[in-house]
């Protein structure tokens, strides 16, 4: 694959290593930041960097996280603190016959840039997006945001403008002199799946699963 | 439960936010770490901070990563620079009967520190922990490293001082007014899960999956 950049790439999200696996396109960013749950947001603190896990959801063309008005970290990414959110997906373990060409799968987007906190007329459209995002068909059944609930939570917003997307697959790339070893070699993939949904304990035994969770079988 | 603190933690990782999450152990923090294979290690170039997905091993009382020699964050890493490692492990989601209740269950593991570069004498060994971390059994299978393939790999260690680990399981926690809405609520769980082997193409067809992939059916 031709090492072409992401649209929206710069030098800071050019990818200098293994730029064969940079993935030319809009759509295979989008598609990695749709596909996801999890990401990691970087941000320093008085000369020490985090990388804090947050749920998330893309919308257009940003990203929106959610966090506690009372987080430290987030009224740091608030006020506009550089902020890098990544998501991984791991697709796969690659069994290569060295240890040099053992890898994994994966796709992996990463957004640098500076979040800005959602207004409050914004705030409740922003977390029925991640509502839609996170457990799609959910929100019909949820009571609309109270002001309280809304006054407590601090929604984040981080603009796509400069973005890199990398994925890894295919084959193990194994040195040509090693390919006669009698070792087995190939891909062992994974992914998310989802195990059998529990009622809460205190939940009224008349009210089944949803048909909408039933179709949040893999991730 | 009571807002202990990981063994290793400081006022850096003391958690601030939903102290009851903090799990008050060494051996919860290390069944975080030891069952994970994708950390997000945040560094900070220039002041921008990048969260940089990374393979990982815990090796005792420090975590092993590695990257290329030729990667820049990897070596500012091992020139020092303030580091944060964090696993993530996603195991479920929370549908609670409000949107602002709604969750995620997960264990993550925080270790703040710098790293340092294994020297070239403990390299082998290093990267045969991440082996036998990655992909349990394999390492008996690998020829050796060469010294090519050495001297291309920089092993970085993060010792285990200053750490938290959080973990969020249990039952959605409504509020007690919306509990009588007639809305399903419990939890989801996922989980990683290994799918069938896919022999290389160029591999001789008489090398069968080998056993140790087989245990590898969770992760």
């Amino acid at each position: 694959m031709v090492a072409d950049l992401t649209p929206g790439a710069t030098p800071r999200t050019q990818l200098r290593r293994l730029p064969e696996k940079a993935a030319n396109s809009r759509e295979a960013l989008e598609a990695v930041l749709d596909a996801g749950l999890i990401a990691h947001i970087a941000v320093a603190d008085s000369g020490q960097p985090y990388a804090l896990p947050v749920a998330y959801a893309r919308d257009g063309d940003r990203v929106l996280v959610h966090g506690s008005t009372g987080s430290r970290l987030f009224r740091l990414l608030a006020a506009g603190s550089p902020a890098c959110l990544t998501v991984t997906l791991l697709d796969g373990l690659v069994l290569a016959r060295s240890a040099f060409e053992s890898s994994m799968h994966y796709r992996s987007a990463m957004v640098l840039g500076r979040c800005a906190a959602v207004s409050d007329d914004a705030k409740a459209a922003a977390l029925d997006r991640l509502v839609d995002h996170l457990m799609p068909g959910r929100r019909a059944d949820l009571r609309p945001h109270t002001r309280r609930e809304l006054a407590a939570t601090l929604v984040l917003a981080l603009p796509l403008d400069e973005c890199s997307v990398k994925v890894s697959a295919g084959p193990p790339d194994d040195d040509p002199a090693d390919l006669d070893l009698p070792v087995w070699a190939g891909v062992l993939p994974l992914r998310m799946t989802c195990g059998v949904a529990r009622p809460a304990p205190d939940l009224s035994a008349d009210l089944p699963v949803p048909a909408y969770v039933r179709t949040w079988t893999r991730r």
